[in-house]
């Protein structure tokens, strides 16, 4: 057994904690876990970026989704902590799980901000009919860790108008007509990505997503910001007096919420006596807090004193920026000319490198020459120890000519970084060549860092974070030789893409309508992949936003909308063979109106992202003509888009890249 | 005004109402209700079969959905009610619209047994801000209407383990075994289908539904039947004494509920304590009472006393009924031939009829010589009369050879009435000539009958209930001459029918996932229809029967469900042009095992329906090749099945009706 989880279970034997739930989160519900909230990965050694961690004496259990079922089981082999595949027949939720081992009467202890309001609440529910105990102010790691990470906060920097496209003060003025709607005399915001909207600020509290940690407490006539130290930049700090934000320190929140409402109108009021039958009289004249249980955590909610009545309602403000206004979808617009202009300049490098190597790999037949023209048999080397171990003995460091997953990531950043506007990457880069490509969500380490060679697949999902924007695109790269199933397999994700490009659909259309439509070509093969379709994006924020996505489930309580012009959403199928490749191609999506009929109003999609398919790998046999046409149009939109943006190298070799296909 | 709104009225004034709710429905939920509960029929004038009323002194509205816009629309005309559109942008729901203009401290008065236990919660949550008063024991139509129909309850027989393919038996105690997962100690069912499914009995008590009013209260060593007086057949009371199941009068279901878990060991239990951050003991300690709040009225819910605790969970019936066993679906591929047969005996007849017609009509250019061979100018008069009045100045009864809406349903009627093992229909045969066919659920009567021309699209949708299961099936006849955009419209919708067939998908799939593959060919062209594409049936049971089905709406507190082998589902896209005509291609689909791969189960459907297509109105052009070879493959099929079963020119017809078609 993992020696931090021997540590654990003393700890919890200790202070008597029967179970002990260590989840991937942090107090504000963020998908990107600053590491200083990293206790689940230091525990459990499962570095992927979902899953919650569950310890008793007897079990150490990791639930997971199907994007990391791969990389979770590579990385638990020999932890003794057992991978849970959530959502597969046959295994039980965390929650059931919980229910079911207990001792009656039992303690189960957590992080109370590390878990959704919502969560707490069910949690609680199941393990009543045990007698079940929560104790939520425990934190597993504290007295184990001894290098845990501390929060560092960064400058907090305002994203003016020109940019934002609505002020901070047009945007609380909505919030606030939300709130008069709803009959709410307080709202609290926890979510970061809504608070930096809001207030038209960025900053870098959270690896690759431009937000900073702080509460938000928004009241009829004030409005009041609670953060870390004095992070500000003096045109921030004018900003916020503008609009007449009072600044509070971030661990104040607390105080707060437990004196909301006290003194008030509804101070005495009896909590209980509109519950059940009674009159409801009395509990309506409480003041009132609107909080979203699915994006505050259950201290939060454990917090507000009974001197307030909760309104269980979506922040507005999720409801409210996931509509990009006209300023950002020109800016995005604009914003993936840039980053597909840096794709296209790795395409062509990185092309350029793999032609390199295969002809030397085919001028010496393996044996002799090196690809740096020195003496050692390196190239040759890689070939035949290839199939052994693609990375001992040989590194980057070894040789300027070979290139690794981790090389060739940062190349693809340096050229992103080069555009103007570029801020940061949105998230770490996924580049896995051949068998990697099938871990979905695979980070390369130095221990992993695989070579890369002039054949099969190389998966890069990657973006950047602009001034004008947040990008995501996967293209999945022919290195070299293909086989006919890689070809047949990659046209078959390609018609997948296409496909949810081309939909047309009447307004009130969710992504849980149209899921289906990038996955009938795999489906139709007894074929699949285990990740939704797609995700909202931010704009310079985070690179998951929802709620709109495309997605096959439909799971009671997931916030989902209809889509509506002005949301973006990546159109991302893949197929994972594990063991061999993985293939994704990923576009984002800009929804945009398709006329108006007597059935209503029709939307459809454009497609934003610019960068080639790889022609190399399409069957066009497998493509109708529709799908021939779509992709030699979209090539043509891409050339034409790109090719004053890069060098004249470069656009030979996108002239080549996007020419038209046809069928054989 | 409707005089019987002014009555309302002054019913309402006497006695202190201030909104009067009036919905379509029957104390058990049924969808098709017995003439007794029709009072919103009675005070509306609307015939539609969903739609709730809703009057106040002021206002008078009637909400219903798309499938009845056009109808009642129409229906509504000068009767004073104002028609709203449900879940149309702008349309309030009624609930909402109640709580707007309720005044403060107002009465909303309805009879508690017509709406959910559900509905009736969130009204009464709706309207606590204006402190609103509910009188759930409000009969409107009472005093109001005078020859109201009476219930009057027929025969209640055993179907046999030979059909129903599983003892009560064995059900009640697969009921038992979920009562004990979720602790229940009791479990009331008011749905009439689960009902009836549970005991293997079938009744007549509804038209077209072979159920009985009746509430069933299952205890952990008991069960009881409450019904109305004595009905059953010596044989039904046999097997209710066998599985020892008590027989009370339906009325006495209330003084039970009233008293459920008086005298337990929870009797004296408080019950709030565990409402709010008390201890959760003593209430765990009542005896819990299983009731789906979707299935039982409201005034169940607010009889059940404080001595028990309420677990809201969906029937278990209802989540074994859907799920056809091997028994049923043996029975019902044959249900299916018998019912395919009676349909092309009538299509062939209707050809023939039709045929007689247009041969007059051309042979003597509109004036002179009467179809029937007589002296009268009667089809002539037809043609000419049509563009005015088709209806005035001929009826059936004058001419032998005219052909109306009514006439042709009862002829149909008639070739299935010819079937060993026919029972009854499944519901009122919807048979729409013309511009009848766009009104989605249209109903001829004697006012509206339509006589029937050799030209355009007769739309007749129908179905029967025999021992060996209950059918649902609609074509659309081209009677004649059709013009290109019939035929396009016509094609596109049967595209839309045949890649929902085609559908291959993995476990897990709902309906609200895959309805969307059989709009695409509309939406792409701006067109779609206002209904679901389809609806779950069940075994001699009703004609629609949840959970699955294919919805493109998702809809909170929904259930739905994912497919599995066994459930039969509709298949019934349609374009309905209104003014002109309306297109439906309705097949029954089963869904079938598909094989497994290392993504899982995948499943498939199989269609089970037996009736050629319109060839006639077909454009192979707007055709791929897997849909005609999919046309042409379900035609050999249907030929194959069904050549035995038919006479001999009907087999002539029918070959020709199942002719290969190919692309011109």
């Amino acid at each position: 057994m993992r020696k931090e989880i021997v540590k654990l279970r003393k700890k919890m034997e200790r202070d008597g904690v029967d179970v002990c739930i260590v989840p991937t989160s942090d107090p504000h519900g963020s998908e990107y876990i600053h590491p200083h909230f990293e206790a689940r990965r230091f525990f459990s050694g499962f570095t992927g970026d979902a899953g919650t961690l569950m310890v008793t004496q007897d079990e150490a259990l990791l639930w997971t989704d199907g994007r990391f079922f791969l990389q979770a089981s590579e990385e638990l082999k020999d932890t003794g902590i057992e991978l849970m595949r959530s959502r597969q027949p046959g295994v039980p939720t965390l929650e059931d799980h919980i229910a079911k081992i207990i001792p009656e009467g039992g303690v189960i202890a957590f992080d109370g901000e590390l878990v959704t309001a919502r969560y707490g609440a069910l949690l609680k529910k199941k393990i009543a009919r045990k007698r079940g105990v929560i104790r939520c102010d425990y934190d597993p790691a504290e007295g184990i860790w001894p290098d845990r990470p501390a929060v560092s906060p960064a400058a907090v920097w305002p994203l003016s108008v020109e940019y934002a496209g609505k002020s901070a003060a047009d945007k609380l003025a909505d919030v606030r007509e939300e709130m008069k709607k709803t009959g709410a005399d307080f709202h609290v915001i926890a979510s970061l990505d809504d608070i930096a909207w809001l207030f038209n600020l960025r900053g870098g509290d959270i690896p690759r997503n431009p937000v900073f940690f702080a509460w938000c407490l928004i009241e009829k006539d004030s409005v009041s910001l609670y953060m870390h130290g004095n992070m500000l930049t003096s045109e921030a700090r004018l900003s916020l007096e503008e609009n007449e934000v009072s600044l509070r320190p971030y661990e104040e929140i607390w105080q707060t919420l437990a004196a909301l409402g006290v003194g008030t109108d509804g101070e005495n009021a009896e909590p209980e006596a509109a519950e059940r039958g009674g009159s409801p009289v009395k509990k309506r004249d409480k003041p009132a807090v609107l909080v979203d249980v699915a994006a505050v955590n259950y201290r939060i909610l454990e917090t507000l004193p009974d001197s307030v009545r909760v309104i269980r309602q979506t922040n507005p403000t999720t409801l409210m920026k996931h509509k990009k206004n006209d300023v950002e979808i020109g800016h995005l617009v604009e914003c993936h000319r840039k980053d597909g202009a840096a794709m296209v300049r790795f395409l062509c490098w990185l092309d350029g490198r793999m032609a390199a190597l295969a002809k030397v790999k085919t001028e010496d037949g393996g044996e002799s020459a090196g690809v740096n023209g020195g003496g050692k048999a390196i190239v040759g080397s890689i070939n035949i120890e290839y199939a052994e171990d693609r990375t001992e003995g040989l590194t980057a460091g070894e040789c300027d000519e070979i290139l690794t997953e981790i090389s060739a990531s940062d190349k693809l950043e340096s050229f992103r970084t080069q555009q103007e506007g570029f801020i940061d990457l949105s998230f770490d880069t996924i580049a896995g060549y051949a068998e990697h490509g099938a871990i979905i969500h695979y980070s390369a380490t130095s221990d992993s860092d695989a070579v890369l060679r002039p054949e099969g697949f190389f998966l890069v999902d990657s973006g950047g974070q602009y001034l004008e924007g947040t990008t995501d695109i996967t293209r999945t790269i022919a290195l070299g030789q293909l086989t006919d199933e890689m070809k047949k397999h990659y046209t078959l994700v390609l018609k997948c893409n296409l496909a949810m490009e081309r939909a047309i659909f009447p307004e009130g259309t969710r992504g849980e309508n149209l899921d289906v439509i990038a996955r009938q070509p795999l489906w139709n093969l007894g074929l699949d992949f285990r990740h939704g379709t797609g995700h909202g994006v931010g704009y310079l924020l985070n690179v998951h936003e929802g709620p709109n996505g495309f997605r096959s489930m439909i799971i009671p309580n997931q916030l989902t909308c209809p889509f509506e012009p002005g949301m973006v959403t990546t159109d991302e199928p893949g197929f994972y063979k594990d063991g061999h490749y993985g293939i994704r191609i990923e576009n984002e999506l800009l929804c945009v109106p398709h006329g108006e009929s007597e059935y209503g109003k029709f939307y459809a999609f454009k497609n934003i992202t610019l960068c080639p398919y790889d022609i190399r790998a399409i069957l066009p046999e497998l493509l109708t003509d529709e799908e021939i046409s779509q992709i030699n149009r979209y090539h043509a939109r891409v050339y034409e888009e790109l090719a004053g943006r890069i060098g004249e190298e470069e656009r030979a070799w996108l002239k080549n890249a996007t020419h038209s296909i046809e069928r054989r």
